[in-house]
């Protein structure tokens, strides 16, 4: 006898597979520990890749900090993605596009399709914040870069400016001046933020820094030719020719989608959550450097990714009982 | 000319070599990791490894959900070590044995001298409780597990037995039989201290309990093979085949050593903290197991010692300046 599946039965099916206890929006330090952990916790879970914006973590040329690893942050990503899946947590790569809560589900629509999730934890951390300086924007791609691991080759043997005074700006010089660049740093204030290590890092390489100044705008023809900068405290402007000019002045949390679900953040844009990495929102929980926690570090992200799965855990676990 | 120093300068000199910016009491990942960041932030920081309690970490076989490795928990500690080394902590094998604030600066004491700090991280960590029965030292690591999530993978399709009544115990015996074990509960009283939803579950489950028993002792050649239980009510004895003891009667966290500073704790003797992972204390810092973050993980463990850091650094800052 010939088995006739008729459309609803079809429907239904597909459905199904596309339901789980959790779905873990991102795949960086945060989302990936979070999908560690809630398939080690026996939940059906996903995750979801999304290309913008690529996890911070996949462009730091070197991790130092992270406890028991040294290497790439794209090794270590693929470490902890390894893991994941392992564990048997699925791995979507589709940009997450709508997230809502109907009939005490989650509704997770996608560019290819829609899912859904008793539980869902946020991850999607942030995307770099822009100078909004004149001729920024133009230059993308042509001179201005805010990934030195990806771009840094394209100007060995070249002058190449890294704006900002963070870890990720120091870290960043550093790197470009390792593959061959011609590295200045410019920074805002009279002295960095970034930790006292990598300071001494970057004044051991020589590498010059202009204090006290900001971008005012960039120019060139076809590409970048030279900055217009600023000194701060004396006023005066004074032009640098650079090949390259890599921004580095922070983050932006990508938290834009969870607006929907009706999610607390700060005025900032960080997710608010309690210690348990639990929302507003019953069955929301958020992690990494999407939420207001203290600190923005991959293995503190990590801490909250399991937190997070822990949370999601006890509340599926309510939910079927 | 012979320089001739008098014993005030020898003093003054040798108490200089035995003051830190930050000194952090515990070498588990949440200690180690505290150290890697605070040497890396530029403070002169030391770590006092303890003998008892030695990290639990250290006595985990196989570590699969610490993101990014694979491995024993003392490999992990010793790749932490290194990297906190690396960076310019000290490491000292003291055991300490007073924390006391002497104007504004800590004095801590251990068997062998008095060093000084101007911020400290307690890191302490927590001991399983032991039932104290014949065979459990010795079957440590070969059927008697003080851990579920860390160590259950070892016995799918095994006889386990899960001894305790409490949240622990039961979110274990429900872990070990999700994740496909054959799983036994005893409990030495009528009825359980676990939250009622996960005593349903694990009624649901049809998880077996042995109710009003204690093990007198655990038996084998090489493993695990049987408990012998005593029965408190009938005070009968009888005898149970099993391939794993899962000991979950609680965590005893290790913070006596706070008790001159004040340190406030909750009924069960962990530290409060509060995001930052600051004390009532200022200058006080804890991180890790001994303390009542919601979660008693390695990964947590390490992110709460980050944290700590940051916030150790941030006080050291403003009291330099």
């Amino acid at each position: 006898m010939e088995v006739v599946l008729d459309a609803d039965v079809i429907e239904r099916r597909e459905s199904e597979e596309r339901e789980y206890d959790v779905i873990i929006v991102g795949a960086g330090p945060a989302g990936l520990t979070a999908a560690i952990y809630s398939a080690r916790y026996g939940l059906s879970t996903a995750f979801f890749e999304t290309v913008d914006p690529a996890s911070q973590l996949s462009l730091t040329p070197v991790i130092e900090n992270f406890p028991g690893f040294e290497g790439s942050g794209f090794e270590l990503l693929e470490k902890m993605k390894n893991q994941a899946l392992k564990f048997g947590a699925e791995h979507k790569f589709e940009n997450v596009e709508k997230l809502r809560k109907v009939n005490g589900k989650f509704e997770v629509v996608t560019e290819s399709g829609t899912y859904y999730a008793r539980a869902l934890i946020i991850a999607t951390g942030g995307k770099h914040r822009e100078l909004g300086v004149p001729g920024e924007k133009e230059f993308v791609g042509r001179g201005v870069s805010y990934c030195a691991t990806c771009d840094g080759h394209f100007f060995r043997g070249k002058k190449v400016l890294v704006v900002g005074g963070g870890n990720t700006a120091v870290t960043d010089a550093i790197y470009l001046k390792e593959i061959g660049c011609d590295v200045t740093l410019i920074h805002r204030r009279d002295e960095l933020r970034a930790e006292k290590a990598l300071q001494e890092e970057l004044f051991s390489r020589n590498i010059p820094v202009i204090w006290n100044s900001v971008v005012l705008r960039i120019e060139g023809e076809e590409k970048v030719e030279r900055v217009v900068i600023l000194n701060r405290v004396t006023n005066e402007e004074s032009v640098l020719e650079v090949d390259g000019v890599f921004i580095a002045v922070g983050i932006r949390p990508a938290t834009d989608i969870v607006m929907d679900l009706g999610v607390e953040r700060d005025s900032a844009g960080y997710i608010r959550v309690d210690k348990k990495q639990r929302t507003n929102v019953e069955g929301v929980f958020a992690a990494g450097d999407c939420c207001d926690n203290p600190l923005k570090q991959v293995v503190t992200a990590c801490g909250d990714g399991a937190v997070a799965a822990n949370s999601a855990f006890e509340y599926v676990k309510m939910m079927k009982s």
